[in-house]
């Protein structure tokens, strides 16, 4: 005879956590916990093989399920010690679905099921409370016709709305004990009208009715594509959970609480959590009551007057804390646990691994391995990587006061308070000055990098979470809000207008960039504390990690950053960067406005030199390790000014007239920059270009090992390429130039050469382009941006509409695309390294700082990731994560 | 003994065309006329293993090579009855390099070796020509110090040069007898010099020189790249050809033409070409002399009075046809002959299958079935299908007044009319802005085949039939009209002065290179005859070809003559093209302009009428066939106005004012509108866009199938997808709209829903997509843009560079990168068939048209092509290839 139903309950169950393919999951973890011989309301598990035999037999149960179903009803009213249906002592139990994982589309739970107009009056009775057993009686009509017999909701909330204006009450709490009896009359006759036969008052009615309702959802459509879209096969099948029911609000030697056997804010190992007396479990969630501490200690600390559990309740507190350390103990981590005490008796009702802030993850898993409860590798697999950004950058301070204006994107994290400014010479000025500033723009452009530098923060009205400003201030480590919508910035008249409230110029503002909430004033924050359990948990991951981390950076100050950080190189330097300085961009604006190469020689000849110096600051910074330069990419057109004045100027410092230059800005105009004449483009047409850059790169690196007795090994990386034969044409430029530098210089030197990978046919060309290559970067920036055909700067405009609707699960310039991106990069992998078995991969977009891209790094076999300064632990963690996984 | 040298010539060969592997082409095809019994000049052939041997033994030559050669130029000697060397009559011969395939970097031809101090004296004599043999002399020295002995040519140009400065000479034909003795004494000064030893005078060594060269010339680094560009193994090497010069110059029983063995022009079946009397055989092509009519028949029909070879030579003529006859009949084909008579004898040079207009290569093909020379496979295979250009395009109406002002040749059929302009350059300005030019030179070069190129059409007052115009313009499809003498072209005051009327520049004047007229002003044309031999070839190709050819067509006008070329229904309907019209675009802003649905929902009401009215047109047309119909695609912002009036028209048309509306434009912006809010991301944030097109294109399918009993059906297209999930929500959405249509009708209709593959995730995705989607049609043109990542509007600024560098073969916008966009292509059509069976697979990009690219699609087993409504003949044929060549 095959055994369908599984008893579980207060000290012992027939099953255990390892059924959960039988039991389902919910029902695998009740028998747990009993087995734990914790006080679990007792119950029983009818098994997925029921759902699936359901199936199989044309909807039919199995012949002996009933009688089993019985004897087990019949064992919970023994342990109760109340009888299913019984007039005096009634007996109630919850029906819950539980398959192996949890689903949408599956039925809700059922609670108090077993009432009845008789058993109603029972539970009065025992209660003692009769308001309370009519409210629970409408309750469980109301849910039962809605779950089980199809009887749409509205039908009775309109009901209680009609009762309610009838009497004047506004608030349900204003209803007493006559007002639900009534209720659930109405609720009842209006279940009949609908159904067209009584609502059921036997109670095993009741019972099979959720039962058929669990097995009956299996197949609904909702969980049927939910199903299909995971992979999760129809003959799984759901487990039914039945349940006694306890009761926290029977008087006041009853009462109901949530608890944490760790602190989830700070990680303290020390109990934490609320109770009420003679309440309901959603009473201590809903904020209606003020819940009371738990411990002493809290309460003392709270300065709260009301008595703690450990002191109005001492006994039943002892056995609480008795059931932490065991819990703790057996799962082997902070538990988060929901308990009733039903006249003087401790019912556990749940645990599970509790949430916690970063800095309590961090804490708590590096405690834990200290006292030998957890291993180093499951320490490292307790933090979220992303979640770390948290602990890099200073926070706001949760106690103090926020006037918040308007909520934007979360674009770079971190806090930050300054004074109003609207253009990036002004926040330079001030900063030069020491002063604070938040520089807020429509949006922020190339020619705005000096600006964001000097700011504390960046605060845009348009653009998302990777828009020019998003990804510059991450890269900076600058906080920064993007695409808040509703600030109407008035560059002329210098305000910001936010929901009828004006902003004006050198007004104080606060801007949280992990929550993306903009603020009125300053408000106060709270500094990064990097040492201990920090630095211990880094030095596991980067035991545990294969994958390296190296850094996006140009600047010495991101460059130091990142070392600190625990960058092991730089994976992109992007030189277009170190071409913005006021000093520099005349002359780059020169260069362009040559129609001639002789012109564009004299004007990179000056340029030369301050490239030069540029690297060897970063050389140094960087000393022993390798940095890859990305050659020039964008296209010419951005070096350009943008405003009136700004072409005169230019005109004036080069002495040409406004219109030639005009006409000049006119004819680089671009229809699809992105698409344009840029990365290795200009190499091809301009290879004067990348002849400097190289001689820069080249002479800086022979200088710095000369200074500092330690070699650099420079990676110089062409961008945008998509045939070998582009590659092939600059990597003789590139090394012809580099071999005459090196010649004349007498010395030796190492460098690569190599190329981004960063469009859909450079993937597919891999193995041709890796004759001519020694290592690919893949800029999945911009491989996202081909492979979905869509433009970073303007997918905000659908991206909303494209996450509500599903079709996206992340924002793919966020998270790696693995389905199609990623199959590129598997592609690009795979085909470069076949012709050349030592290619060095990595990925240098922004999804390098991303765990979820970076496990996939890892699966994909690259060499490194390399992500802006402050992702470079991040990326640390997430590497080790990626590796213990694979193990 | 291996054989390493076959000799050839006068009626017989050691070699034959089959050893094309051991001879080169040029070889086997020496051997090939010699075996037919052809007067071929005597000579030999060292093959291409002497070349391989010669790499592999450190660059030696095989021990008896020597010796063979000896005795070859002994077998020649013997035919000839000349002495190489000697001192009375002397043998010259001429070296030419040979592979199996042509290739750039191998060495140029060198004429006239074997003379020297003395020989040079016997030719004279010889010739009785002294002038003509020392002219000979010098050219050989430069030609020889050039190609063997690496002198740069340029040196000798310049004694060349002083030599006519100091003498006041002008042109080479002022310079006598004297001057080439002198000139050739100053030209072996100068080699010696250069060289610092003197130039050759020992014929042997002057041979062997040349020898040395050819195959020195394999491994020259041009030739090397060439190779593994085009995938040929470095081991194929060349054979040298060795053969003895003739001469058309010795005199009034010399002459020296250019024949074909039917009319290159119109496909006539008759003898046609050009020749001289005393004559070398580049005087011909030059347009220097202006050569005579062939035969009789040509002389009257060309109104001249200078005696046809016929006329003139009548046995020599004779046996000229004679080998017409047995070369045709041999090689199954239309061929282009040269010819030498010297002194009386007939010697044949070369043949090749004839280059021929599109109206030739098509009478020349479908007579020849019908002669049962060749099959109908082969006549299918003959015809260039991008030539069938030609055929559709306009000649002039006969009824027309035409205000001829001369006659010249009619050098490339069709009819052109435009401005005047006299450079390639301005013919190339004009031409991108849209202007019409006719390109007018006293004779044309290579230097302008970029103006031919952009030019209406073509006309010279110098140069015959064959003249550099004549072959290049009918090689491109324009018309051209060559030695119109009567012109005075002054191309410094640029006009024309023909019978005292001036034609200025910019003047429109027509030409007819049907029939060699030049006419003042712009004559009337009529549409192409379509039927004979065009249909008849058609026909042919339908029966063989599987792959189906469409139209990208919108307006009833493509419509219409899409299917009058053959088109088998709409591959691709633009619905946004029909939103352009005046009287509709207003309601299209209205509808952009709205920033709510009901706003929207309003405007597109109005639109919803007119959409219907469009595919009522375009169906009734269509009927029977299906349509494909996209929905819209480009960006919103792309029906905004442009200009400041514009705005002000549709502020006020709308009631709006004008900062609202400029705002709202702004709003929409884009930094790049390709990669933007377009495509189906406008379905899926304004659904009602779709809903409306869904419905305009059900209820006009149900109204034409009612109206004439016939039914269309339509294909819905959703573009730009690049994932599953956005076409799962859009195929629901259109469904549901058409189901509701066809419901309230009452009517049946089929119809179906699919999807166009325009980006490189939706190929990669394509096994996921199918699911949604009843049939794929390949977008190549965004998939080319997405998959390269460049965009088609900014790549004129790089295509030149990137051509010219050799990146590009081929514009990947003309035809498809069969590399990369089409390995996307193949996986795209791989997945979606192995999701869906029957998926219907086609392609709609501008590569519709194009044969290689038609071919391609035919390889990969696409089930249609769809291209504009003049390629798809085109199409047609090339389909009917791509069949035939993979049978």
């Amino acid at each position: 005879m095959t055994k369908w139903v599984y008893n579980f309950g207060d000290g012992s169950a027939e099953g255990e956590a390892s059924m959960k393919n039988l039991l389902g999951g919910k029902g695998a973890n009740l028998a747990e916990m009993s087995n734990l011989g914790l006080p679990v309301p007792p119950g029983f598990t009818i098994t997925t093989e029921v759902c699936t035999a359901f199936y199989e037999n044309n909807k039919t149960y199995p012949d002996d399920l009933a009688e089993q179903v019985a004897t087990s009803i019949k064992v919970i009213e023994d342990t109760v010690g109340a009888k299913f249906g019984d007039e005096e002592n009634p007996l109630l139990v919850s029906v819950r679905s539980g398959a192996r994982v949890s689903m949408p589309g599956m039925m809700d739970t059922v609670l108090n099921l077993g009432l009845n107009d008789v058993t109603v009056e029972a539970l009065a009775k025992k209660s003692g409370d009769e308001r309370f057993a009519y409210d629970s009686y409408r309750r469980f009509i109301q849910m039962y016709s809605d779950v089980v017999l199809g009887v749409e909701h509205y039908l009775f909330e309109e009901l209680l709305e009609i009762h309610k204006e009838e009497n004047g009450f506004v608030l349900d709490t204003e209803l007493g004990a006559e007002d639900w009896k009534e209720l659930s009359q109405a609720f009842k006759q209006k279940a009949e009208e609908e159904l067209g036969h009584p609502f059921p008052q036997d109670v095993n009615e009741q019972l099979w009715g959720a039962i058929d309702a669990v097995f009956g959802s299996w197949m609904i459509e909702r969980a049927m594509v939910y199903r299909r879209l995971h992979n999760i096969p129809h003959t799984w099948g759901t487990a039914v959970n039945v349940q006694s029911m306890v009761f926290g609000n029977m008087g006041d030697d009853c009462a109901t609480g949530v608890a944490f056997t760790r602190d989830p804010s700070t990680g303290e190992n020390a109990y934490y959590g609320e109770y009420l007396i003679n309440a309901q479990g959603e009473d201590v969630v809903a904020g209606i009551r003020t819940p009371q501490n738990l411990t002493k200690e809290s309460r003392i600390a709270a300065g709260s007057d009301m008595p703690s559990m450990e002191e109005s309740m001492p006994e039943t507190y002892a056995e609480l804390a008795d059931v932490f350390q065991k819990l703790e103990a057996h799962y082997r981590d902070m538990q988060d646990i929901e308990f009733t005490v039903q006249q003087g008796k401790l019912w556990i009702l749940q645990t599970r691994s509790g949430k916690r802030t970063a800095p309590a993850a961090l804490k708590i898993a590096v405690e834990m391995v200290h006292d030998n409860i957890i291993s180093v590798d499951e320490a490292l697999l307790r933090v979220e990587p992303g979640a770390l950004d948290q602990l890099l950058h200073p926070t706001l301070d949760p106690d103090a006061h926020r006037d918040v204006l308007t909520k934007g994107l979360p674009a770079s994290p971190g806090a930050a308070s300054g004074k109003v400014v609207f253009t990036a010479d002004e926040a330079e000025e001030i900063a030069k000055e020491g002063g604070d500033v938040i520089l807020v723009r429509i949006e922020t452009s190339p020619e705005d990098i000096h600006g964001m530098h000097a700011a504390r923060g960046i605060l845009t009205s348009r653009g998302g979470m990777t828009s020019h400003a998003a990804v510059v201030a991450r890269g900076m480590g600058r906080p920064c809000v993007s695409g808040a919508g509703a600030l109407h910035i008035d560059m002329q008249e210098k305000t910001i207008t936010v929901g009828g409230r004006v902003i004006r110029h050198h007004d104080i503002i606060t801007i949280d960039g992990s929550n993306g909430e903009v603020m009125a004033g300053e408000v106060a924050t709270i500094k990064p504390e990097l040492g201990g359990h920090f630095g211990e948990l880094m030095g596991w991951a980067d035991e545990k990690r294969t994958l390296k981390v190296r850094t996006n950076a140009e600047t010495p100050m991101d460059s130091s950053a990142a070392r600190e950080f625990g960058a092991e190189g730089i994976g992109l330097c992007r030189t277009e960067h170190m071409f913005f300085d006021a000093d520099r961009i005349i002359d780059v604006r020169h260069m362009i406005m040559s129609d001639n190469e002789k012109g564009r020689r004299d004007a990179l000849s000056k340029l030369l030199s301050v490239q030069r110096q540029d690297f060897i600051e970063l050389f140094t910074i960087m000393k022993g390790l390798p940095v890859t330069v990305r050659l020039l990419d964008p296209p010419l057109h951005e070096f350009l000014p943008q405003k009136e004045e700004d072409f005169l100027d230019v005109a004036n410092a080069m002495g040409v007239d406004l219109a030639f230059l005009k006409r000049r800005a006119e004819e680089l105009h671009e229809f699809n920059p992105m698409l344009g004449h840029r990365g290795c483009r200009l190499g091809i047409s301009f290879p004067e270009i990348y002849e400097m850059q190289t001689r820069a790169i080249i002479e800086a690196a022979l200088e710095v090992s000369q200074t500092l007795g330690e070699a650099v090994i420079p990676e110089i990386m062409v961008p945008l390429v998509g045939s070998r034969k582009e590659l092939e044409i600059l990597n003789a430029l590139i090394r012809k130039t580099a071999g005459e530098v090196i010649e004349t210089s007498g010395e030796k030197l190492d460098y690569m050469v190599g190329t981004m990978i960063e469009l859909p046919r450079a993937a597919l060309q891999a193995g041709e382009i890796a004759n001519e290559a020694e290592f690919f970067s893949f800029g999945t920036n911009d491989l996202t941006q081909t492979t979905y055909g869509i433009s970073r700067d303007d997918s905000a405009r659908f991206l909303d509409d494209y996450l509500k609707a599903d079709i996206y699960e992340q924002d793919p310039f966020v998270s790696l695309d693995q389905d199609g991106v990623g199959e590129l990069v598997r592609i690009g992998v795979e085909r470069g390294r076949a012709t050349r078995g030592d290619l060095k991969v990595g990925i240098c977009g922004e999804h390098g700082g991303d765990p979820a891209s970076v496990e996939f790094c890892h699966r994909v076999g690259l060499d490194y990731v390399s992500c802006s300064p402050y992702r470079v632990p991040i990326a640390r963690l997430a590497a080790a994560q990626a590796a213990l996984k694979q193990e």
